[in-house]
């Protein structure tokens, strides 16, 4: 933890220094954590509530997208219109792709569709593609009818592609060049273009038929001689990634192969875009995230969404918490008898189903992790399962011996002791079993386990903790 | 899910054709998947335990490091062992890099150290670092006394940084260029070097004392004129790395500004390597899954570590636990007299404790993400506060008339109705509070709120349920 303060201090005083030098305004933009500074931020805002559009301008000019998406996430609705109004022709409409979904159909709500339709044109096509694709049927249709024709085509075909497919990522504007051509050819047109893709890392070699055959990373065209021809110094392409692939999929294949940026084809092995590895990033970081959010019941919430959109969101979670929470209950209430013959039962039963909760949480998210990485093909279910059963037993006999001498001591009965050992033993198995073997059945029925594992699996250890606990009262007692 | 088995079938049958036409060999090496097939799997498990290391060769020489990595996952580990040692110098040893790290360690404890010393010599030196850091201190030393001086050194400076910083993840093999030089003279110098990295997308700039002057991506010297000078399109940086800066930083860096890759300075803004996107996406995806597992209390835990180990690591979470458990459990054992005089009490607390725990845990992890991803500043913590107050109330107050028809018409009593409605109210905002203050709290302090924030919100929503719930009926009842 020290450690960590003193690297953020050396980040600071290193941050703060080159940015003095270059620039001439005295404003700190980045806070020692690389966020946006308050003060910062405060200046913004009071320029957008003074309507003040030159000062905004000179504020603002150079911000990177990210800083500037960050910038309107921190501003209230109301002054994120402003703000965008003011900066008119100036605003970098990239940092729209750098901001919650909710802000970004919002701030596109206060803008006019011709407006949209000419900025748009102005983008790379990915990210013009993820701005359109926000926007709502009718407003949609009107922005891709003030665009020409020739570039409408590619936007729709792209927009044709199902929502979290690699076709949505992908760019239409790459670079492709014959097998044929001699690297010095393919330098040349490289230098002579206008019309390249802002950046590139490679080029991407098609047939007259467009099919794709290849890439050649910019190092290898750099070092090669400029005789040599195209299709001999050519990578092969050991994957392929369709435009209607998953970009999870693809996402899981970038990082695997260490991918900067592949080709995508359409069914007929044509290559119809190109996806870059800082898109892949996104993914990948958001697929994590969704693992953990789902696993805890929030879904796709962001933080500004709505207050009912986050009532309505969790309800459902919380709801069907509710009925598995009263199918618990339901157990307790077939002992009521022993709890009232025993009221030391009703303290104690806590204790075992939370034990169980929780060791059936530990296993469930290694599943779960295990499952969505594909980690658990490697090591084998049996084997995962038999490994989770030896550690749920070891760990019940420990704390069966720990919560039983802690148990028999606060009641005073060796009795109650011995009850809560066993329970907790018969609990811990169950976890693990349960851990494991709920994520498992979920996928392999094609549902997603991180979104119901948790759930069953509470309810398997609350149930079966108080069962076990309580009916092992009863045959004691009677 | 119907849509994702459709998809996966599409990629099986196009990742099939083209492997079929490039390769001789008939065997399926990837399942649809992208994983490996498991009957090539059972085959080099074959190959390995005939000892046929001539079988063996012509089954794997093809594999990508990943796929080979995969590969000795799957094998127990005294096939790993053979695997290994009947490749001989065949052997891909960046497989090592793509393994879990007590597998990892198994296969270099069975291998000489002077072949390790060997070995890391045709590493890049990221991949060398990464397996020497592995070893233990006795063969860390020699090995490194195997190597040459001149390269050592650069090993034995790659290791002095600490465990998660950026320095350990650099190569230190890169290509930098003072300012002054033409582009042509800086295309001459990469197609006439024989001992450039593998792959790169950029060249650094440095002035005659090694400081960092900017970056040129490869695409901007292919269109550059030869000659122009290498200082006029050099790109400006506006973030500096330390070697010395955490890793999670660095990679959040590349995020941000969508990087491929980055120069790494010293304390004197001394290029001293440089760190690529691809092993930042791998920090990237390994942060998520940490915090993951942190809530879920697994710690660093694969699934291939041993029972041993993984009983001790999750051991000290259940022993948190339990003792959260007892402290819940005495606050119901201060009203055990309420419970005799009615258990409907004993069978109805456990609701109200767990949507409480429930609703803490998803406030609790939509704070943890934004503290981490530095979300949270954006949206500012007073406003996140009154938010999750405002949905815990609302949810509250649904559930409490839900829940309190239901018990009201279970027990056939209006007023264990009344009860439980108040109770969950009580609960739920405290959910919210706790869920939202105690990430907090634990980040302002300076630890990671994902190591103890589950434990701690559910301790508080246990014990105000049960507080509230069993508090309110003494009240009543007497």
């Amino acid at each position: 933890m020290e450690q960590q303060a003193t690297k953020t201090d050396e980040t600071e005083a290193h941050a703060g220094a080159p940015e003095s030098v270059a620039m001439p305004e005295p404003m700190t933009i980045h806070d020692e954590e690389g966020g946006l500074d308050r003060d910062f931020v405060a200046t913004v805002r009071d320029a957008v509530d003074a309507e003040n559009g030159t000062a905004l301008r000179d504020l603002v000019e150079d911000l990177h997208e990210a800083d500037l998406g960050d910038l309107l996430q921190a501003l209230t609705p109301e002054q994120r219109d402003g703000f965008v109004r003011l900066l008119g022709r100036d605003f970098d409409w990239l940092a729209l792709t750098e901001v919650d979904e909710s802000v970004r159909e919002k701030i596109l709500a206060s803008i006019p569709n011709e407006t949209i339709a000419q900025v748009v044109r102005e983008l790379e096509p990915d990210d013009a593609v993820e701005i359109i694709a926000n926007l709502d049927e009718e407003d949609r249709e009107e922005v891709l009818a003030g665009i020409p024709i020739a570039e409408r085509i590619a936007f729709e075909r792209s927009l044709d592609y199902p929502e979290n497919s690699a076709g949505r990522r992908m760019t239409t504007k790459f670079i492709a060049v014959p097998p044929f051509w001699t690297v010095g050819q393919a330098t040349d047109f490289l230098r002579g273009n206008s019309r390249l893709p802002e950046e590139f890392t490679e080029i991407y070699v098609v047939d007259p038929r467009f099919c794709f055959l290849g890439t050649v990373p910019l190092n290898r065209l750099l070092r090669a001689g400029a005789e040599e021809r195209i299709e001999d110094i050519k990578g092969e392409v050991d994957y392929a990634i369709h435009a209607t692939d998953d970009q999870e999929d693809a996402a899981r294949l970038f990082e695997r192969y260490n991918l900067l940026s592949a080709g995508i084809v359409d069914e007929n092995n044509r290559l119809v875009g190109v996806i870059t590895v800082d898109d892949m990033v996104d993914v990948i970081e958001a697929a994590a995230e969704q693992e953990m959010r789902r696993l805890a019941g929030v879904g796709d919430e962001e933080l500004s969404d709505s207050v009912v959109y986050s009532v309505r969101s969790r309800f459902w979670w919380l709801l069907v918490n509710l009925f598995t929470a009263i199918l618990a209950s339901s157990v307790i209430g077939l002992f009521d008898n022993v709890i009232q013959q025993m009221v030391a039962l009703a303290v104690l039963m806590p204790i075992v189903a939370s034990m169980g909760g929780n060791a059936g949480t530990q296993t469930m998210t290694l599943a779960v992790r295990a499952l969505s990485t594909r980690d658990i093909k490697a090591i084998r279910p049996g084997r995962f399962v038999r490994r989770e059963v030896t550690v749920g037993l070891i760990n019940g006999v420990l704390f069966a011996i720990l919560m039983g001498a802690i148990a028999g001591l606060w009641f005073g009965r060796l009795e109650v002791g011995l009850l809560i050992a066993s329970a907790m033993i018969v609990n811990m198995i169950a976890a693990a079993l349960a851990g494991i073997l709920i994520p498992l059945a979920l996928f392999s029925v094609g549902a997603d386990p991180a979104i119901a594992s948790t759930v069953f699996v509470t309810t398997v250890t609350d149930c079966v903790g108080f069962f076990a606990f309580l009916g092992l009262a009863t045959l004691w007692i009677h």
